[in-house]
């Protein structure tokens, strides 16, 4: 026998899958008519919302929930009128599907084309962030998926009430409400159903912290696309810009602390490290950045650094705080070795003049996004121009690197002939 | 404690891993030698094989294996000499890697490739048939990855000697022979070890039976390409040149039986039912095939056919065999109903003069395949023109359909800049 939460997330599953092909069917102005009805309604009912988010609140912080995480649960009208404001977004963007992404006529006749259709039914997995929940619910519907959305426990009242409103609109709309399930209510035992909903959900897509990906990885009987874990590497090669190397290495680990695409270990070619781990150091001492350094380079770092020794544990590890593990390296191979042993696959940067070292660094390091003489936060959807970001995929099947809308389709095959048959 | 057999695995995996660098620094005429100087060496050593298969048949005799199973185990000279074939065959083809995807040059001056990159490292876990060790192998070296075989145990022996064969190649063109490793010898319990090498195995491909997919399906942790159960469909519409639709179901049922891309379900428009399924089944009766037929189809099939009534399961077996389910439809909105309910998303093919029709069809069919005036049959890779065939995906993710080369690469992400860092 079932139990009720295995048949109810089942059920949610089932009805967001059958209410997918009524969306298939609408072309890009119907769904951008949609995502802008959805924005208003959101900022019309911004109070209600608001509202449903104050008892989040209060749990939060009867619960003692920690400053960062709070902040990124809380919401005020003008925090939802940035939230319907992402949904005005996507409807801007370029509508992905009907795509033909190749195509030719066979030597028998036979026409072949290969388009881009919905995936159909996208499982999100995320954490206590209720701008998520419209967010991914908008890209969802303009890629022409169905969405069943498990944010965190902590903004159920929150996340209840924005897919509220967006369900209405679907239907005012003649759509199923049930292009957009949450299943917040049914807790981790919903996401337990939700990985094992093979046939009713096509991909699952973790978003957050690295346990929640990990535990999605691990047990899921569907489909994912692993995001998000990024242990990113800068290498200053020892022909470098040293006065870009200074701004690059301060952008990539302070722009932004606490995101994937931030740096977390600087490797130091030998023969340049003495004059530039100094000149590295002074701007991310400044900001309070703490260095784990490894011996060769606490040797060069100025004293009054906040500094300590490296540990095994730090080439491993995504501080997502103000820390910043720092080696030096003999040469490219070396820099390449420790790459291939502690990156998790998300982004790397050389910073170099040397032609071949920037050849052989594109070439060899295996990461969803290699880069040349720039910062590391430039690994973003937003920048590369997608307009819009699901994630980052650090797996590679089906998608690498920044997810746009294109990531969240998948293709199919037409095949027309003239009554042909196989000799 | 990790079993012998864990331990045995995981190592093999590793090496895999470790070796597929070398393999990548490889441009295609180094590649393309490789493989054209493992078809000499099979060739040549063809009758070393043929006697360790020797041994591998006298187990299946004693056994008493069916002989179709036999068949597709047993080599001879000959066909060592089509198998070493496919390796001259992939070294014809076009290498995928270094493919330009997409690419561009951002507003502040960054430089934007997405470029075709080696998967890494490619799990197959097939059933007892040796061409397909060799065949996977070649593919996956001109894809640029390493490749862990894993064969039905019946073929132990041929696997062995076949790998070694290729491993020595390898060794003598300077190269790693851990680029191809099998683990046969470790039996099942080397499957579940393989299903669990996250971070070792990049994608796990299982190629064979229900059985043997579903079991990967469902218990991998690494990504999978689900390929293979077909239960094809054909619509002959109401408007349809008849004469076209007799030749290819005909065609689409008997070209070749025991294959994914056989037809299973015939579904007939009721107002052409009384002319069509009496000229359709003719062929088919000729050759043997009994129609599981429901009530209204029974009603119009001529007697003295092999005819039964059809039962729930029907519409949802895959026969691979001389049967055939059968149902008459309203209209077409009951065939895309059935199609919905009962297809596995591999094939499914309308027959129709009706331009709304087709186009209904081809748009509202959610297979990885969609067809219009044309034999199921057509659906695959050599006939797609891929010139290799490594399975047909009927996931949404990452691949659908026909897989080639191509489909098992992965990309990456190449950013250029000039000091770039984000404001």
């Amino acid at each position: 026998m079932d139990s009720p939460v295995t048949t109810a997330v089942l059920a949610a599953a089932r009805a967001a899958k059958d209410a997918q092909p009524a969306l298939a069917r609408l072309h890009r102005g119907a769904k951008d008519q949609l995502l802008r009805a959805m924005a208003e309604a959101l900022v019309e009912r911004a109070e209600e919302i608001v509202a449903a988010n104050a008892r989040d609140l209060a749990t939060a912080d009867a619960a003692g929930m920690a400053p960062g995480l709070r902040d990124r649960l809380a919401l005020d009208v003008e925090r939802v009128a940035t939230i319907a404001e992402q949904l005005r977004d996507a409807a801007a963007l370029p509508d992905p599907i009907g795509e033909v992404i190749r195509g030719s006529v066979l030597d028998n006749g036979l026409e072949l084309r290969e388009v881009r259709v919905p995936m159909g039914v996208i499982g999100m997995v995320y954490e206590a962030r209720p701008n998520v929940t419209v967010d991914a619910a908008g890209l969802a519907l303009k890629a022409g998926s169905a969405v069943v959305l498990r944010g965190g426990s902590a903004a159920l009242h929150s996340n209840t009430a924005l897919i509220g409103v967006l369900r209405e609109v679907l239907a005012a709309h003649g759509l199923p409400a049930d292009l957009i399930v949450g299943i917040d209510e049914h807790g981790r035992d919903g996401v337990d159903v939700l990985m094992r909903a093979r046939g009713l959900v096509d991909v699952l897509i973790p978003r957050g912290g690295a346990g929640l990906i990990h535990r999605v990885v691990e047990h899921s009987q569907v489909p994912v696309i692993e995001t998000g874990t990024g242990k990113t590497h800068v290498l200053v090669d020892a022909s470098v810009d040293l006065e870009q190397a200074v701004d690059i290495v301060a952008n990539a680990k302070l722009q932004r602390i606490g995101v994937c695409n931030a740096l977390e270990t600087l490797l130091v070619h030998r023969d340049i490290a003495p004059q530039a781990l100094p000149r590295i150091a002074v701007p991310l001492a400044e900001a309070g950045v703490r260095l784990h350094a490894d011996e060769r380079a606490a040797a060069l770092l100025p004293s009054g650094l906040d500094v300590v020794p490296a540990t095994g544990a730090d080439w491993d590890t995504e501080y997502l705080a103000l820390e910043l593990a720092v080696a030096v390296v003999d040469d490219i191979d070396a820099a390449l070795d420790h790459i291939r042993a502690h990156s998790t696959g998300h982004t790397e940067s050389i910073l170099t003049r040397d032609l071949s070292s920037q050849q052989r660094f594109l070439a060899e390091v295996d990461s969803a996004v290699v880069m040349a003489n720039a910062s590391t936060r430039f690994s973003d959807g937003g920048e590369f121009g997608f307009g819009a970001e699901i994630g980052i995929s650090t797996q590679k099947l089906h998608a690498r690197g920044p997810m746009g809308l294109r990531e969240i389709t998948a293709s199919k095959w037409l095949v027309v002939g003239q009554g042909h048959v196989r000799p």
